[in-house]
């Protein structure tokens, strides 16, 4: 957070904006300008979010006259109702604005809302269920820091031959195995060496955990079972482009390559609001999401017509087990986006590397324990994507006599982040297609959480060692433990109207009757609308296939068939953990890959309001055993995407990208192919280039 | 086929090209420069395939003495034993150059090998199993126009008001379905009216089917059960950009956008050699499988060494079955590979369209019934894709106090080809990434096969009506049947070596012991060799996940594990069809997802040699049942894609590509992340573009 950025800053920066005109086109380049859009957006409905927070920070202090003790965890826009948002038109007088604030005092998580017109506090509740907020960054501040002035610690430290000033610690989730994890905020805290590299995570102190209450302010436990255990080498983890020790490349280097628009993209930022080819949508930063697409509706070329698509779309959870249960790791099972944060964790992309030239970029705003706004800048990018793809294609063969040779090119809008969580690195995109689909890929880099071992080698290992091990050998000492992530995207769908079923195309084999044809076999659809949540809780099955469409049966094609959309399942995997087991039981959103459940406000994230040292009893399985009517209700459509991760030495030092995806595709959203009048390309509207250096 | 290239100009040019310099580079431009080249690289190893066919042809002529009875159906490239091909240097003696001849006369099908050195035919057969060869241009054209002159035909045609002269007619493959499949070659003929549209696939003449005798020149049987069925409107079926009906386009148009490589692509084709970074194949036009990929080798930029990857890999086999047991449609149950040729339906690629601005173009030379050779122009592309893509990266946050913002750009090499099976397009993709990962991607483009009925929308019909249609209405009068596609890939690994071996390395879920972890369960990793075909028959389970590799256990990295790369299934079908239904026994390869045979020089196509009206006696489940030893062998791995096809409207009038994929990654095959040290991307090494106009 830069430090130039005080709440004084902030004052002055709101002050000049009084007048400052709705809805008008702010490039959100520097912290400052940045900074400036968030709050003009913030005072038109557009953004739906975000908004100045000096008010909060001033309610907050002035109701509790304890602003010092305080903690302000969350502020996030307190939703007006969608009712409202929907009926609401440009010109319209705004609704009032509220902030929700999850903050944190004399041990409660605080849950308020704040009119911010009459500055008042309208609602102000002390959670009582399981779990707590995310911890601020002076709570991990303190844990991590916490161990260093410990005896045992410091002992057990230059044991390990380790010095202290040479130490980098993580503040880990505790996860919920028990009383142990229950009364207080509890961190974990394991350590690494940074001597001679910068990729501290490839030198753990393995088996060395010091479990720290936050709320007390102290060292509960510090367990070492690590003893003898040597920390790996440093040598050749350093994956910088300035490391000193970069060995002679010995890969042909490729030429210069780059997606060029000389007449510039084709899309428009209006605050948040993003305008590109047939599509419209809102694109915000969320501390705990990440980035949020709300409101995408689709321009119908064929009819003229605009039409919704998703009322809001983000991924709500992450469950990320790790697949051992010793002491030091069993309670690795993650859950990033309610305990870290995914847009808290969005470092600043790195231009020509995260993103293509042609791309544009927007900040975060958030905000600090204190209640201070700061700017996370250029979190998330927006770019045009020309891959070589074809969009659609057709030739005739000289059979048909006829020469035809015809090929549209595919050209995507792609909307990325990307999370570092700890280190591991999750990148986010969502992409739009002109002909309607919208794919949402997930891609995993950064580091693995790797386990310090004595091993250096298979071969002179007893079997009875390998056998022990949780994950192969990725270097001498390291073991890549083996794990699982689980991305859950809260979808909720509004497919041209709010008022939605979701339909189960069946593909089954139907056997012909005797003497009907010389074919025993053929497929045949049968659609099942799902009338209660129960019956749309899905596990895929490769034979037993079937199509997941949501569908609006109000609104009809000239044919008749409903207007809808289908999510289609890339490759993905299903999380095998025991349901009665702890963490499964706390991210049980992923025991099945598809959920519907009716549009509830309050049900945004899979794994609860609060998910630090939650027990599980406010996760999306939960609310989906109601098992209340969805059927031509406002639905919400939850998906799964999975990740089963066996590491393997190319994951050293650092990983290649992997990623995987699913799609949200139109069926019978339009009358017809929607890019059928597109036009190809033609050598006279391509870009004249020349290398930079012969300019 | 170009009429002005004569067997005349082929001597001409072969006469011109006896100094002609081996492997010298050459771009297949032009048709003569395609052909060229062409027997160019036949004078060398290298090709591995090709030759120049006038010896063919001379030498069959000569030794027949009827050469105009003679159907020249296919010429292939006989390989020399993959043995030879491994030992032979460059400068060491060719091996002999041989060709495989399939010959049809006198209703046999002749397999010929002949010795173009000695101009022998060395090896004769006269084929006994089932099963016919790929039809001639000669025989299609001659079942296509052989109805217009049926006076019954005629007058059928008449009454379903359709003028002779705006009939499309195609020649169908009629699969095998019992006695009257057997004995002479068969074409069911279809036909569709064109008037008014170029799209006569959208204008069914439902329900009218020609059973014609292609070797005994006449027609069996008319079979019409069509009668009163309209034939759909040409309304703005016409997708041409040329086409007079194009309405407003209503969809906001993109600027321009290209993929610029100023200082030109970093990959070299030397003949048919390809090499691009640390990657080194060779690429070869093939009129059954399309493209084919041989002696894959990439550089390990660790340790120096070059390493195989893939001795050969290509599509072998396509299976389509339509979901329709009515007498029109029963036996649209297509093997497009053996049936059709994916290589002889690819047609000429549209710059700018198909592929991008820097694609370097191939061209295809196969021989014509009489033997003569022609040239598919343009029928490969090979470009260098940027997609904004990232290689690798990683940020870190504040809490380790590092500042740091890693990313490498992710460039990769795309080989591309398209095949226009009838209506249907097949988009191939072979795209090799600087990690070590294959992506073989197959995209689906063109026309649906559409089936005309009387309905015109859903909500006119009785339940009954709609319950007996085998596909939804995609437009008036046009119902989309419902279908499946599957692509068979032959994929011969030589992972670092010939001898591999497969292994399953399987996910198991493990309860831990009272009081041993907090965790009740975790995944723990089980390795299983398989020692025989049979252990290697792969159905996939979500439920049931493991990895699927191919190693080599006698080449380990320097901790001991095996070399390997993993096959890894993208979204994907499986067939659900009868096993003891014909036409699934025929493709009884789409029984499972994954094979592994040993490798058989015989044993390339999965759905036999031969397949037109072929029984499924000489299939890829028939080898494996044999169920050879695999285990530290020279070993194929097969693959199988495939996609269940329900159809909508925004297939209507032509099909925007929907894609699928599956990888072949890298496992502990380098000793480390082999793009470790790529280079990022900065501003100084980008092109300076403008837009052309402004030139």
């Amino acid at each position: 957070m830069p430090d130039d950025f005080t709440f004084a800053t902030l004052l002055k920066i709101s002050a000049e904006l009084e007048s400052a005109e709705i809805g008008k086109v702010i490039h959100c380049k520097s912290i400052q300008i940045g900074f400036v859009s968030d709050t003009i957006v913030a005072n038109s409905l557009m953004s739906m979010y975000g908004f100045s927070m000096k008010w909060v920070r001033e309610v907050v202090a002035r109701v509790h006259k304890v602003f010092n003790e305080i903690a302000i965890h969350s502020v996030y826009l307190e939703e007006p109702d969608k009712s409202i948002v929907l009926t609401w038109n440009k010109g319209d007088p705004l609704p009032p604005r509220k902030a929700f604030v999850i903050a944190f005092l004399n041990g409660k998580s605080n849950l308020m809302i704040i009119d911010l017109e009459s500055d008042q506090i309208t609602s102000h509740e002390i959670y009582q269920g399981s779990g707590y907020p995310m911890l601020t960054f002076d709570d991990m501040r303190f844990a991590t820091q916490a161990p260093l002035t410990n005896p045992e610690f410091i002992k057990i430290i230059a044991e390990r031959g380790v010095r202290l000033s040479d130490l980098t610690c993580s503040p880990l989730a505790v996860g919920w195995y028990g009383e142990n994890e229950e009364g207080r905020r509890l961190v974990k805290v394991q350590c690494y060496s940074n001597e001679g590299t910068i990729n501290f995570y490839m030198r753990p102190i393995e088996g060395l955990t010091v479990t720290v209450d936050v709320d007390n302010r102290e060292i509960l436990r510090i367990s070492h079972t690590g003893r003898g255990i040597p920390i790996p080498a440093a040598t050749d983890t350093d994956y910088r482009h300035v490391a000193k020790n970069k060995p002679e490349e010995m890969m042909k280097p490729l030429n210069p390559i780059s997606i060029e628009q000389p007449k510039g993209p084709s899309f428009s930022v209006e605050g948040h609001m993003v305008r590109w080819a047939n599509w419209e949508f809102h694109l915000k930063p969320d501390p705990r999401a990440g980035v949020i697409i709300s409101r995408a509706v689709v321009h119908d070329s064929n009819t003229g017509r605009t039409k919704r698509v998703m009322y809001k779309g983000f991924s709500s959870e992450l469950f990320v087990p790790y697949m051992d249960p010793a002491e030091a790791w069993y309670f690795k099972t993650y859950m990033d986006a309610g305990e870290y944060g995914m847009g808290l964790t969005a470092m600043s992309l790195v231009p020509l590397n995260d993103c293509p030239r042609n791309a544009y970029y927007m900040d975060g705003v958030f905000t600090a324990t204190d209640g201070k706004p700061y700017v996370q800048s250029n979190m998330m990018c927006v770019f045009e994507r020309y891959a070589g793809d074809i969009g659609w294609r057709h030739s005739e063969t000289p059979i048909s006599g006829m020469e035809i040779r015809e090929a549209r090119p595919k050209v995507t809008l792609v909307v990325r982040m990307a999370a570092s969580v700890g280190n591991y690195d999750y990148i986010l995109d969502w992409e739009f297609q002109t002909d309607g689909l919208i794919r949402v890929k997930v891609g995993l880099s950064g580091m693995l959480m790797v386990k310090g071992t004595h091993l250096q080698n298979l071969n002179q290992m007893e079997k009875a060692e390998r056998d022990a091990m949780t994950g192969p050998l990725v270097s001498e000492n390291v073991i890549g433990v083996v794990h699982d992530h689980y991305v859950t995207f809260h979808l909720d769908m509004d497919i041209d109207g709010a008022d939605n079923s979701f339909v189960k195309v069946n593909l089954e084999k139907e056997e012909t009757s005797p003497g009907e044809s010389p074919r025993k076999s053929y497929l045949k659809v049968k659609r099942e609308v799902a009338q209660t949540e129960k019956e749309a809780q899905v596990k895929l099955k490769l034979y037993d296939p079937a199509e997941f469409h949501v569908v609006n049966h109000g609104k009809r094609s000239r044919l008749g068939n409903p207007a809808g959309y289908k999510v289609v399942p890339g490759g993905t995997a299903a999380s095998l953990l025991d349901h009665t087991d702890p963490p499964q039981f706390r991210a049980s959103f992923t025991n099945n890959q598809i959920w519907v459940t009716p549009y509830n406000k309050s049900e945004q994230w899979a794994g609860g309001l609060l998910v630090w040292q939650s027990k599980g009893e406010d996760t999306l399985a939960v609310w989906s055993e109601r098992d209340r009517p969805i059927d031509n209700k406002d639905i919400v459509l939850w998906y799964t995407l999975g990740f089963h991760h066996i590491p393997c030495q190319e994951d050293f030092p650092i990983m290649p990208t992997v990623s995987s995806s699913f799609d949200l595709k139109p069926v019978n959203f339009f009358e017809k192919n929607p890019i059928l009048r597109s036009s190809p390309n033609v050598e006279e509207d391509l870009p004249f280039c020349r290398a930079t250096a012969s300019v």
